[in-house]
């Protein structure tokens, strides 16, 4: 007799609301199949260690992880960039390449509940594995901005970087290895007084603090990469890389992507080109979408195989399309069958299974309620229309439909009924 | 450097399966929508307690049951019912009766891995709460064969019982309260022999017990409901309401439904009709959906509420279609274009924006690949369509389309290859 409540930081989903993600799932997945890439899908939980493997010990902190009846350290998946790659390497590696893959479900990350932040959350990414070009990180871009194109999400900013570039910016001031790895990790943050203090530390001199952090700044299309090649000199390698996928986005019909060279992802398996996607109109928690060139199969015990990916942030893109005021059409019930009297429930329901059997949303009374309540019932239900057959309507034969919008009601020969509802007369 | 392997009992769904799986997905979420049933999505996990209060204690043993950070006691879910009725109690309650919902996710149970038993799987089930009716119990049977046609599965049976008539038949012998409830978890086992010892215990005469079995085995469709109302006696109630169910279900045009009065289902919050579904194809394992009429909302501090649900296994049901020949259409790549030469490149792939700008599923070389390499790829990738473009074709502003199957190739002049794919001549 306890009332029970869904577990902190989780959702329920209602009837409307899960009638939009549907929707904006099925656009995602429809424009994932007309670039040419699968649905993939992985368990829920694996071993512990993968994600560790991936991510670094500290993840573990993160997760849903806990040990099986047979003493085994599973975790709830964080991310699913791991559980595809360890089905690559177990099975697709022999696959044609490019094996391009996507994937949608929900992760886990055990941190405290905020505004907009879930204990389970959504992601759709795609990956695509084995094709180590400039051509292919376009691809993969340009699939996550057709994506959007495709759920009607205008204003989005995608900002492109290139990880050699950083590593060339940071090696040319004498910054390596493991310093260099947490001066990028403080630039993806974008949390520059530290990166001042440990340049400093480093011994850095303030003018070669001054001109990374300028072009560390530079944001905008070609002319910001003609200025940081300028700033950077021409020893810095990538730069033509980074105006090649700017070129090829055009073609796919994306001009206004911009370059940013302060995108460094906060993981050591990004290879290269590096990208994020925002949607301003959510503000301080605007990005939508991360990911970049990498290299993880190795980690897993497979053959090094050069990789691009992405995830979007599935909640995110939902409240920033509602925060766009976007109008995902719900479908609702055409018609709702009211029978009045005994007599009429058979009919009604011989009336019922017509209707459905032509693919025409419907349902009647179940209640055998009163002609006020169940028209109450079918406005509630969002129905179009009513269809209201008692014992005069039996006698003719017909039906009497009201339009739910007007109240206009008419009668109808029951005979000529799914004809209306064909031809959209009715 | 490990090689990850999944976790046991669970399984990986590569481009192909997950395509057939997405297909039959929709189709049984088209059919729920078409009934007036809307999606609902709860956690992945709950509360540990709120299962065991569905299932028993027993539960426990048979559930990824953990602790979370916070130490609260939280189990994968096991099945779907239970945390459907926790949301409608918490939030769905004053909605206009009856809530139609329907729900399709992935379900968890720590049982040892055997063929076709998985740790990880997927149910597909619905739920009418709040009308508490004979033609409400016909609805909801009438969607689980509804749902199973739209899929192509024939061949299926569906036995419908009543606990009624089971708990009058038992009663009228002498067995009540939790020696009742034994009985009828032996009956659900179809384990006659312990049944029999359980009756003798109990002192019942082994003419009462015949009488009890014979009706216990009879199954077919009205003729067998008339012979039950013989064998039982005019006092047991409930024959009527089962015949009701079945002249409705001839109403929806599911004329072959059989009555079977040893469906018991094994858990005590069910009240009335009970049923099953099998696909026989599938043997010892034919189950494919079970399901009746409950009430548990009290369990988790609602109102009570009369609800009538079912939940098919949907990986028993793909199972079924493979053994039955069924074919899933598998939409593969339309066009897969074939750049020779780095000149081609840049034409290529403004080919491609135009083609998939017109929804044509299509894909391109990105590796530089040689022509008979690329058309391997075509190949494995199903493609239907090769597009070989070249520096002689750029000169010629055309391209050469390949059949994949037929390997017939002919020319195309660019401007005309779109509408070519559109009236579909290409």
């Amino acid at each position: 007799m306890t009332e029970f409540q869904r577990p902190r930081g989780t959702r329920d989903f209602g009837p409307e609301e899960m009638a939009k993600r549907r929707f904006v799932e099925a656009r995602l997945r429809s424009t994932a199949e007309l670039f040419g890439f699968g649905e993939v899908m992985t368990p829920m939980f694996e071993d512990t260690a993968l994600f560790v493997e991936r991510s670094g010990e500290g993840i573990v902190n993160e997760m849903y992880a806990f040990k099986d009846k047979g003493d085994r350290d599973i975790s709830l998946r964080p991310e699913l960039t791991a559980p595809v790659m360890r089905f690559y390497v177990n099975e697709l590696q022999n696959r044609a390449k490019p094996v391009k893959v996507f994937y949608f479900g929900n992760v886990f990350r055990y941190e405290r509940p905020q505004s907009g932040r879930y204990r389970e959350f959504f992601q759709f990414g795609a990956e695509l594995i084995g094709a180590p070009s400039m051509e292919s990180d376009a691809e993969v871009i340009a699939l996550a901005l057709w994506s959007l194109e495709s759920i009607g999400l205008k204003d989005t900013v995608v900002r492109i970087g290139n990880l050699d570039i950083l590593k060339g910016l940071l090696g040319k001031i004498g910054v390596e290895g493991d310093d260099q790895a947490a001066c990028r990790r403080l630039i993806d943050k974008a949390d520059f007084e530290a990166l001042g203090r440990t340049l400093d530390g480093l011994g850095v001199a303030k003018a070669e603090q001054e001109r990374l952090m300028s072009i560390i700044g530079l944001k905008g299309g070609a002319e910001a990469l003609d200025k940081a090649r300028e700033l950077a000199g021409s020893d810095i390698s990538g730069m033509d890389y980074l105006g090649g996928i700017l070129e090829r986005l055009a073609v796919y019909g994306f001009k206004n992507c911009t370059v940013d060279f302060s995108v460094a992802r906060g993981l050591d398996y990004y290879t290269g080109m590096v990208f994020e996607i925002d949607a301003p109109c959510l503000g301080a928690e605007k990005q939508i979408c991360g990911g970049g060139a990498y290299s993880l199969a190795e980690l897993f015990g497979g053959e090094p195989v050069n990789s691009t990916g992405y995830a979007f942030g599935f909640d995110r893109i939902m409240l920033a399309m509602e925060s766009s005021g976007i109008q995902i059409p719900i479908p609702g019930l055409q018609a709702y069958i009211i029978p009045i009297g005994e007599k009429a429930r058979a009919e009604a329901l011989d009336i019922l299974r017509t209707l459905r059997s032509a693919g025409i949303q419907s349902d009647m009374d179940l209640m055998g309620r009163n002609i006020s309540k169940a028209l109450a019932y079918a406005n509630s239900a969002g129905a179009e229309k009513a269809i209201i057959i008692g014992e005069k309507e039996i006698a003719e034969a017909s039906v009497t439909v009201r339009d739910m919008k007007s109240g206009e009601q008419s009668k109808y020969p029951i005979s000529d009924l799914l004809r209306g509802f064909l031809k959209g007369v009715i």
